[in-house]
């Protein structure tokens, strides 16, 4: 049996039963409450190698078999990670070269959690060592569904070896050749013309670290590091076992997850929103959080699984809110309707000590079954247990958000437009536009097949190759609606300037030329249908060509009347920009129109502004994310959603 | 002659005039102003290493000598220092190990004060040498009464040495046992299971910082490494001299200053309130002061010592204000009020250059004596002078709030609660509160004496050991009267959580399950007979058994209604637990019932909110901490105080 | 011919054609483009090491003598660079000792720009070597007009051999005593007495860094080095050419610019105001770049060179605004109406990479002509072509601001008062004062001959030599006006605070003794002439003599009514003193009288707010600092200056 074969979603969480050895009646105790939520599927094993492996070579697996045939008499499967996310002081001690140098060149110590050189061939032997033991042990015990490997991957290495893999990358990259790499890199600015490979480093706030495509080429090196290093643990494991490999992903920005997303088997991510914040509504972060859960099913275009999310509080932000009532069930449905095979916590039971040890838990410190947390836990447990027909439904999204994970780097990394650049902000700010009008909606990559989608929205696109643009004209000239922004085009994939005039290869496309980028203080504002939309940041001073749509124009400053917003028709498609930050209240309207014009239905007929509407398989999920009632009408009917409730509809 | 026998208060400060060596005619100035001032006794020596051996073993005490001479000779006493708060160049230079490695094990250079290894066996014996030839040359000189030990010890060092010392200081705590370590630590979070005392390092930001029992093991070892270090200098002081020792302690809160206390034979500490601050008002800033001034006399219970004051402006602060005519004599009085056996500056005369020339001083640049704040401090001179009867009087106190140094350490570092902690705030908010009522307090620490007290409070008391808790039974059910407020009794002397339910060991003291904790965003709020009390930062969510009495409930979020203030009788006590921040104005009330179900009766019978009321043996100090005229009733007569007035009335 | 010979102001700009080597067709566009915009003059090589020299040894000017070549076939001349602002990467690699040492003693890697020893044997020599055979090579070329040195110098290193040089100097600056080092750091202070040389590093802040002389001796020794660097690069250069030489200079505050100036033919520096920002108006920004300009020109008193500007926007705010139509013109109107030989621009063509290539320039990624940024450019290239009569002209001014280096370097390290220094901040709030009034003023250093000016103020001037206070009187009793303000002759030369009363030395001529000085939360005021003006900062406390007058007084605080500002008779003169930061309120019509009471004339006889005035050679610039139609009227003619208009008129 693997993940895949379960007949119910999975139900569960991390489980670390080697904290509570010595604890008479715990590991009993975690069974009963278990059985009693419901509880299906644990995690296991995440951070174990200290107490897998004390002394190098010396394998003690005896409390783990204990634990897994415990867990297996009681009917709950496990999946079993592989323990490299942290390493065992002693690993540190005899090997100091698999501890991280930081980007300062200083060397850890041992401690914490991401202090791994992702090179190190020593930590891959010693890594590959374990994966390969526990995968010849479990491999094929029955209670067993899939591996979890490592933990969270995160950050990078300056150690000499990895400057060393770094240009060994950079070689392959630029052909052995400096001069192409010089030419990337921009080098004859400020006399940087590298002459031998071993003067270049990675870089850093003691050395280099304002030139771009330097920058850009060490953050995809790491990218592609922590691949390989993942795909190390994976051969690993596959030796002696065929399970479906997953790893938990963040909501990291630095790493390629769509990349990375190839290889594994189902795509997993840690789902720690801050609800009940005070910055924002609570549709506006679940907007933000349904984005995730869209861009990590979009990566395989198939179900994906939330292995870790809290059923309370978190510990690390500035307020650790409580969740509401009901709000905990909400979250978790969220993430079944855009597509999640389970509801996954970290952890099962609270930790006694160290640093997590007031992160929500299903089980508390005070281990009673009638805690309010543990109760609708159990109750969400029931009400899985007897929804086996969402076990891999899935639907199609006739629209999408591109977003670019190298686009991320390259715009973060700007130097000249430092207002609020916001990237992933802005591609929200979109979907959220987007959902409003009660769709389904991906989250893609370059690598995307674009046809697939009637449009495609791509904000703050800053960073084009050759292939992306005509991938681009492509899809408008067969057909396709794209919305670009301001900062639309500016550079190539090395982060070199487009010449000839800004979008770059895409003039002709949104026909315009765009000639200056203003930022601005306070803020502007767009008039367009003779309504007034607060813009900020920046305002692009663009001339469209006589046949392209003006659809807004600048309220002041010296370039007041100038266009804003336009629509221009490129072949058999519709390409519009947007040359400033028009804010919400002009998105939704907009892409409500353009969803009309493509033929683009709402799920249904008509939601309050608290609600989010989604569809999987033949059911339609309708979320108040608000402590208030709030009201839907689907097919002539009004519903009645009391806070934070979700009702589920048949399509 | 030694401080306890001189006639009168302590009046002087800090002096240094090796400083103005080779000025003509300074020295005598300064004997003269001093006399004109009632200056009985200055402290000498503080950081006069260079200046003594120039040369290792090469002493020079000839200025020394002189200086001494003359004060003797003009009727001065002397409290002599000895000179380890900074060391000379070539003690740096010859000896680089004494100078302190950083967390980040950074090696530092020579420079600034604090710089210093706590367990360097060089460090020791070069100042157990130069301490020693003091002690020997003038141990008993007739001008000299207390040795001042080092100045305001501080910090850690993080060299080998010291981590092979933390190591030592390990294995005596945990009995040479890893796994005992391991537990208390909690190691198998994040594998960090520990297998050899040399995998062990101090807490570092390149390695590991998060996990609480290492960094509170870390904290209490640099706190008895810094008492190692004090006692070490006493016992080469006592090679030749019997005089008291002191130090002058400080508002920090990283040390241990109760275990401190016990090797002193009288308590000193330098007092820098921020007064005419705008962030809050003057009784504020006093109440503060003097929560202080009752912690340091709480400490021995008997009269203290503040050895460091300004009589001016400080020059650290983000604004220096000036003293108002008035507050410098209202501060010292204060100082009195609360026990203190004198009134000490720093300095008498100000440094012509280095970091603190501006900083106020007895005698300023201009050498004049017309000058305001010189007026000021004779008069107050003479006052002293004329009231020889507060030497050594002192009155004990019916009430006290614990303040617990290593709970300071825990709640500092908690991981999980980042709201405001702060944990000494909210002692001293309960300790303001109690203080308007009108009646002297005590600031004890977990290992003094409770049976003294009718009344305890504890607030924040995050963290308590079998100890603590079996003695906080046994008060209440003795019949003492107990506050708690959130936070109480959450985890271990190793900070591991109590299992079970919270408040840990304590649930049926004070009838109730505390079973979440809140962080919040926005006020809440407690009703309370009848009335709103803001309430900010936490709101527990607790279950009071049938028996317990509910005095307040919470106005809003989901849990409206629910309680926050209790009350339960246990044994022949009474249990009070308030589940949130409710602040002074419900505090205020509270304790006044609190105290008047007591029998704690207010010195005075009533006084305006800008007055604070202390009684120091036969005499009640009302003192107006205000620059208006205040009204305070004694007897039935009616005081009118002129700003910044302090008013002695015989009890 | 070099500059000086020119029958034109200079205009063009740095020019970076070794960028663009293997785009073809981009010089000949450039030159096409440079003659379309009247561009005469470009400077080459700022960067270029690494393109001239590729490996150690080898040099290949070929491509720099086509660029040469190309642009005196078209009539354009150059200031040719030499390189050492930037090394090639094989410097850094063969020779690690030339890169820099941070004062946190972190050796760095090679990158960025400024990151060479100042002291370095081995970068002097390399230098001075490529130095040479660009002397050699162009020194005569008729294109080349003047040779820039390095470019905008700046930091400081602190390597070991640096360490040594510091002794060096030191031992030079004290006459080989220790005894008299130690005096002046006020070493007594925490028992720093040095008594070896070797014992003295530079300041750290992993050492000793708040020692007031110590940090001063440190940041002149730079300064004194970097002077140095810059006449080591002269002297390679001379040995093959007598063309003028310069170095573009900055708003940097901690290099004695006036000493470096010495060392110059004429001086230049990069003009980057913030215009259109939201903290000011324009007018206020305007004031304070032609205070730099002021100052740029009174060290030599003579015409000097904007050898740098944007004309867009810069990319390095926060904000980063557009230039409005019109503003690029005015201020480059401003640097020429104050004295500057020509308008130059960074850059002619826009970097492709790297990190400023959103930085403006004269021609964009576009390369369209029909760019507004490149029309408005060209439309000033026609004007200036047209005004031959500018180049050469000067005019003196009778009124002046002294601002001195080493007092800014003193008062921005001031620990104790630490409300808002901003020392050039203040000048600059006295100089837009007299500003507003219409008058030519010079900004000169303490060396400067007073006798020149009728008027002089010196705000804030905190460090003041026994030489500067003999000046200030001679001055003073000799019958000039002189402005003093709170903070006036605190401390001497070392910073060691004056002994005897405040202001040092000169009590007797500003007819008072300074106290106190009170720092302020929120604002005081003073009161003068029935009028009331805000007050910030500070206050301090005066005791003016009889016969000196009082023209203000303070609003509030405990010393309501006494005085704030005063002015005395001495000797045939006048001395003022500010007790208060009272703000330009009070400052503006305080100088117009100051200047009436000494017959300085208005140039023009009035004109609004946002216009500035200046007069150079016969001709008198009328400026308009403001998006909107302003007003000035010149000989009782009225003027309609449109927006961001500059008006000439003959003097």
């Amino acid at each position: 049996m693997n993940i895949f074969e379960m007949k119910n979603l999975c139900y569960g969480g991390d489980y670390n039963p080697e904290q509570w050895i010595g604890y008479d009646g715990i590991w009993d105790e975690d069974l009963r409450m278990m059985k009693e939520a419901r509880i299906n599927c644990v995690t296991l094993g995440v951070f174990s190698w200290a107490m897998l492996e004390k002394e190098e070579g010396v394998f003690d697996f005896s409390w783990l078999d204990d634990i897994i045939n415990k867990l297996w008499e009681n009917g709950i499967h496990v999946i079993l990670a592989t323990p490299s996310g942290a390493r065992p002081p002693w690993l540190a001690q005899k090997y100091p070269e698999v501890l991280r140098v930081r980007e300062d060149r200083t060397k850890q110590l041992f401690g914490k959690r991401h202090n791994h050189c992702l090179t190190s061939p020593v930590y891959r032997e010693k890594t590959a060592r374990i994966d390969a033991e526990l995968a010849k042990r479990y491999g094929h015990h029955p209670a067993v569904i899939m591996w979890h490997v490592s933990n969270e991957m995160n950050g990078d290495c300056h150690c000499p070896h990895c400057q060393e893999k770094f240009r060994e990358w950079l070689k392959i990259k630029y052909h052995n050749s400096l001069d192409e790499l010089n030419h990337a890199w921009w080098t004859t600015f400020w006399s940087h013309t590298y002459t031998d490979w071993p003067q270049i480093e990675s870089p850093s706030t003691i050395g280099e670290n304002i030139v771009h495509g330097h920058n850009l080429d060490w953050t995809r090196f790491t990218s592609d590091m922590t691949i390989d290093f993942f795909k190390s643990e994976v051969a690993a494991i596959r030796k002696y076992s065929d399970l479906p490999v997953t790893a938990n992903l963040m909501d990291y920005e630095w790493m390629d997850y769509y990349k990375l997303a190839d290889n594994m088997d189902i795509v997993s991510w840690d789902n720690y929103p801050k609800w009940h914040n005070d910055d924002e509504t609570l549709i506006e972060t679940a907007h933000k959080t349904s984005f995730m859960h869209d861009m990590f099913r979009s990566m395989k275009q198939k179900p994906f699984l939330m292995i870790e999310s809290t059923p309370s509080l978190v510990n690390w932000h500035g307020v650790n809110k409580l969740k509401a009532p009901g709000m905990n069930t909400l979250a978790s449905m969220q993430a079944v309707a855009h597509g999640s095979e389970g509801v996954m916590y970290f952890q099962i039971r609270k930790s006694r000590g160290a640093s997590e040890k007031f992160h929500g838990a299903v089980i508390g410190h005070s281990g009673r079954s009638d805690a309010r947390v543990f109760r609708e836990v159990a109750a969400l447990g029931e009400f899985l247990k007897n929804h086996p027909e969402i076990k891999g439904s899935y639907t199609a999204s006739e629209a999408a958000v591109l977003y670019d994970f190298e686009n991320a780097w390259a715009v973060s990394d700007l130097c000249g437009l430092k207002q609020n650049r916001g990237y992933r902000d802005t591609c929200m700010a979109h979907y959220a536009a987007m959902k409003s009008v009660g769709i389904n909606i991906d989250v893609i990559g370059k690598t995307a097949d674009f046809s697939r989608y009637k449009v495609i929205c791509a904000p703050m696109l800053y960073m084009t190759s050759e292939g992306t643009i005509a991938k681009i004209r492509d899809y408008i000239s067969g057909g396709g609606t794209f919305i670009a922004t301001y900062l639309m085009s500016y550079a190539d994939e090395n982060d070199l300037c487009h010449l000839g005039g800004l979008p770059g290869g895409l003039m002709d496309v949104f026909g315009l030329w765009n000639e200056e980028i203003d930022s601005i203080y306070e803020n502007n504002a767009v008039i367009a249908d003779g309504k007034e939309y607060t813009v900020t940041d920046y305002c692009e001073l663009i001339h469209p060509d006589a046949d392209t749509d003006v659809l807004g124009v600048y309220k002041s400053d010296f370039y007041a009347g100038e266009p804003a917003v336009t629509r221009k028709k490129f072949g058999a498609g519709t390409a519009y920009y947007l040359a400033a930050n028009t804010g919400a209240d002009h998105l939704k309207p907009l892409y409500s129109k353009i969803f009309a014009d493509n033929d683009i239905k709402p799920l249904i007929d008509s939601f309050d502004e608290n609600i989010s509407v989604t569809r999987r398989g033949d059911t339609i999920y309708i979320m108040n994310f608000s402590g208030k009632k709030s009201t839907a009408v689907y097919k002539g009917e009004t519903i009645t959603l009391q806070p934070y409730e979700c009702v589920l509809k048949r399509a």
